[in-house]
């Protein structure tokens, strides 16, 4: 007999005389009743045993964890909470589980347990969730931009450019790391490294993205990017995956309105596809929050969020303006702030950034035209000679989710800020050929797909909604 | 006016008054004609100059490769080969490209020229085309699983694990590279480095991957994996992109079905959603094969290859057949094969697959219950103690697409098997941990992406198929 998966079951039209169901038992109350589980949806399937006809042997075989396979008649539940239990005519141990060893007993395991047992951890409910919803959110990504007719470009992972600037990046390398070949002057020699050169993992496609849309009109990256940064907060990856879509002929404001309609489109997409484990994670959040005090609490529940966001316009503000409002603001004037903002031309930190959002507009907010200074050399000089046709996406909770810019399409204005900033042009010739070649106005963004992640799934450590975190010190399993 | 995608110009049911299209020059003839493609599409739009009102100036900056914007009427072409075309009122130019630089000119360059130029090939009808049925093909790969509720899983990419053994391994690192901090021993103190330990590229996500089928019940990964091998072939890189489905409950010969089921789907996705490119790279293909002698072309035009796979069922014999087979056959006999096989055992060769595929089935083939000391240590052993539950499938012209295996899930038999190989279990304890508690028969499969794209396209050189090669002494851009 084929299988069938717990959530069709639960989905049934109707009762039906012989199912087969396999899973892993969740829980097993009173000898008679298996919370089963397959990992098809966050619900369990309750399975009513013949206790009195099924031997001790198999009875105490049946503990959280154990995989099992039962065939049975789908009925209508007696009990209260759900609509279909199973009950068993025939019950197979496939694996046991001792409870005496297995880590994942059902009861409450705080996250930091449950990270060192990553592998192990989605067998819970709560991670269960969470990778369901990002996997619905990744399929959102590629729809969104595929129903468009972007191209969906893999960009390289092991890199032999180095200037973007954009953080430490890791190297990589095949040379005997114990004994490395030297040159003449004592360093590395790399022409003897597999690639016969320095090379990285990437810490963005921007570039190589831009050659592509610099072709095929409109593509997207999604893929793994590095940051080789020692910062252990709950918000850094050193490994993370990036989505970078890339647009010919659009100019900032298009730039936004894309980044605004996609971000909408893909929560809308969860809301419509994975609403019984966000209703779970809603409920876990309304748990944790139960233990902090009132003011550090959401204003909204996870749900009512999502729909704040997919319903509402961002807000956009220029820098200046958002200068403008942080100098004259109460914490800003009681010195709360860590950094005092007290003029044009300051970076803004997190503070900022959070203040604006939760406090001020109370909404999702796009800043655009930043300083020059404090942004990337790709970025175009507005004809005011000292801002940038910048934007970043801040979130209520989250900070930046998406960085982008209109880029400087002029290749003499875009060679005189690489040398400026000291940046090899020899190094970028193949960046610099779509300004020699074809140049025109083009604009894209990232947005860090944890960081989304994040938001849609109301978790609060960015460790938590990537199956295995990599920071510093910890690159296990 | 909002500019309107090439694509959607020539698939107008009606004419229209104003339209404004951006996009590059790909010839301009007789000072009259341009045709101008976006990327949208493989096919250009005739755009129509009226050159006695255009200012010489101008007309000399209409060069192939340039960015420009046009805006005028769509109307009936006069001409053959297109049902549309553009009657220029404006035309303005918004990048040059001067034609003594360019090095994408109209005419035929060679592919390994293109492949230095691997920034600026995109730009031509052959990678344009490539690339989106690359594309579309790797959105066919996640309708699949998403269709039938298989969980996208993002297996690290940087990995302390290397007990895998599936081939030579990148390191990464961010000591100091010239000067590495040693411990007492004189080798490098890892316990210094980002993670604390030795840390290297993934080869396969398949052992984290079984994790998380044994939670999620059906899972793929879709990513980046690495292999620091010295193969300057045209079916090897250095970084690639891999497919590996894992489903818990399912036998070998449900990852057989499963197996040929997916490629199929996405075979048939791309001739159902890129035949215009298809097409295209069909005439490439037959152009390429005429310098060929004739024993060395195609039996069958490109599309009708990807019908005829779609459409048969792939043959499946075991490994002992394939033997039986190989030994009588004419090649062994006369002693043309390099490896002559003459006895159950031997390792095949690409000769003797291509020549089961090519010569005797003439169709896909899966091969299974391959001898276990030729595959890898989490295979699962037969009942004959002497075969393991693997499968490849092997296709024409590419050789070995999938390979897969039902997993073994006896906690006793896979510690013993590891122990012969001297894989370390401390090393592996999390994976092992999937057969202490809850084991259960599972299977899953590799697909190395980059082949498909090479059998979907009839491309012949691995590097062709993704945007950006890296292979031994190539990390350029």
């Amino acid at each position: 007999m084929k299988r069938t998966k717990v959530k069709e079951l639960l989905n049934s039209t109707s009762t039906l005389k012989e199912v087969l169901v396999n899973g892993w038992v969740r829980t097993f109350r009173n000898n008679q009743f298996i919370a089963l589980n397959d990992g098809s949806t966050i619900h369990n399937i309750q399975c009513v045993v013949d206790f009195e006809n099924t031997s001790d042997t198999i009875l105490k075989r049946i503990t959280t964890g154990a995989a099992i396979s039962i065939t049975g008649a789908l009925v209508e539940s007696q009990g209260a909470g759900q609509k279909y239990e199973i009950q068993v005519a025939q019950l197979s141990i496939l694996g046991d589980s001792d409870p005496e060893k297995f880590p994942m007993q059902p009861k409450k395991h705080s996250l930091e347990f449950l990270r060192e047992n990553a592998h192990l951890r989605v067998r819970t409910n709560v991670f269960g969730a969470i990778m369901r919803v990002r996997s619905v959110l990744s399929f959102a990504v590629h729809q969104y931009f595929q129903q468009k007719g972007f191209v969906y470009v893999t960009t390289p992972i092991i890199t032999g450019s180095d200037a973007e600037g954009a953080g430490e990046m890791f190297r990589v390398s095949a040379l005997p790391f114990d004994n490395t070949p030297r040159n003449e002057f004592g360093k590395v020699n790399y022409k003897e490294d597999f690639f016969g050169r320095e090379t990285n993992l990437t810490v963005s496609g921007q570039l190589e993205g831009e050659t592509y849309a610099m072709a095929l009109g409109q593509i997207y990256t999604f893929g793994p990017t590095f940051r080789a940064e020692n910062s252990n907060t709950s918000r850094h990856l050193a490994e993370f995956w990036m989505i970078e879509p890339e647009v010919a002929f659009n100019d900032l404001d298009d730039n936004m309105d894309l980044a605004e309609d996609f971000i909408k489109y893909v929560v809308n997409y969860a809301l419509d596809h994975c609403l019984d484990d966000l209703k779970f994670l809603e409920s876990r959040l309304m748990d944790e929050e139960k233990s902090k005090p009132q003011s550090e609490r959401s204003d909204m529940n996870l749900i009512d969020k999502l729909h704040f966001v997919s319903n509402n316009q961002f807000k956009r503000v220029s820098y200046t303006e958002a200068i403008a409002i942080l100098k004259n603001c109460k914490p800003n004037k009681n010195k709360k702030f860590h950094y005092i903002i007290d003029e044009w031309g300051a970076d803004l930190q997190s503070e900022h950034e959070r203040y604006l959002v939760e406090k001020h507009f109370k909404c999702p907010v796009i800043l655009f035209d930043y300083p020059a200074n404090i942004k990337a050399f790709y970025m175009r000089l507005n004809e005011d000679g000292k801002t940038v046709r910048a934007m970043d996406i801040l979130f209520p909770g989250i900070g930046e989710i998406v960085g982008g810019s209109q880029r400087e399409e002029r290749f003499d204005v875009l060679v005189e800020k690489m040398k400026a900033l000291g940046i090899d042009e020899e190094e970028l010739w193949w960046y610099l050929d779509t300004r020699r070649f074809g140049t025109a106005v083009h604009s894209g963004f990232g947005l860090g797909f944890e960081r989304l992640v994040l938001f849609v799934t109301g978790m609060t450590n960015i460790r938590d909604v990537i199956p295995f975190p990599r920071t510093p010190q910890n690159a296990e399993f």
